[in-house]
């Protein structure tokens, strides 16, 4: 099992993250989204829509989007809720993530930490768009200590990888104390140090 | 079971159409996302995130974000692939729906076709982007009647969705025979008329 990813990207983070946390052994071949390698011929042929992370077997199967691949490797383990109810709702914040969270956080954080583009070139509703992510996480973090309640989930680990280090898109957490508290919890669980 | 949802909104008629497809008797509360309606702190009380469509069963759970309320209808049904590696490429296809098809495509057709906004004033990356989504799946189908090779899954329901009213975004199909048949395909699956 091969994993096309970089170490920069929380997306990518992801997929290893939960790997690690069951125990399941791969090759990570360190794939920088941003050199432009992803849209070549040959990265194109291994996932045609020029993202990373992209998962590959021994037989070439091949599978790409972060939270499928957690999916996949989480079958059957407690990261993925027994309970149908506590199983939707892990869905809900899967989706909402790609949609809300991480076209916001992610994107100020590649475009200020990594591209080192200046502030004033963003489009200002990214920032708005990230703090109102943030605050629906606060408000849901009042009902437990995880994001689904009471259960730690790949809900967790797909918020966690960019809400970490939001700071570096210019995020400040003084805001959100319960997220600030969830973070250090799920770092914990999945034997992580504090974001730089 | 009750339904909020905006019949001009794919989203929300994927619920719709899983819902019917499978079955499942529910009340549809018609409500408008253009209206302002899911930003009352009535509606927020029901969904915090704003957004439609939002699934209430009896006892008060809520569910929101489309692909979710899909999965969650369907589980257990043969809209869910049985087989593993199916359903993960089930599962790519659902989120990179939310992520590189719905935001150019969506954002589009809502803007020109029911904002009337000049499009002069859109974001001229949403139109390369909502082509390279019509390319990618395109290619896709040359391997298969769907999205999933042979096995007709929530992958079409949700790609359908903004597919099949792509033009209402400014999105000419005609260098797309395979989406085009694709969509004519699901259409006749779902017991729809062709969109205009």
């Amino acid at each position: 099992m091969k994993v096309y990813g970089s170490s920069r990207s929380g997306n990518c983070l992801k997929v290893k993250w939960v790997a690690d946390a069951l125990g399941i052994v791969f090759e990570w071949i360190e794939t920088d989204s941003f050199s432009g390698v992803t849209r070549t011929p040959e990265f194109l042929a291994i996932n045609p829509a020029g993202q990373v992370p992209a998962l590959v077997l021994g037989d070439g199967w091949v599978l790409a989007q972060s939270n499928a691949i957690m999916l996949y490797l989480a079958e059957g383990s407690p990261l993925i809720p027994s309970d149908g109810y506590d199983r939707a709702k892990m869905f809900e914040w899967l989706f909402w993530e790609q949609y809300s969270h991480e076209p916001a956080i992610a994107v100020r954080i590649a475009r200020l930490f990594y591209l080192k583009t200046p502030e004033e070139e963003l489009d200002p509703a990214l920032l708005k768009k990230g703090h109102a992510a943030l605050a629906r996480m606060e408000q849901q973090l009042q009902q437990g200590a995880y994001l689904v309640g009471r259960v730690f989930s790949l809900a967790d680990i797909a918020l966690v990888a960019y809400t970490r280090v939001a700071h570096r898109g210019g995020f400040d957490l003084a805001a959100y104390p319960l997220v600030r508290a969830w973070i250090a919890r799920v770092e914990s669980r999945l034997g992580l140090p504090a974001a730089e």
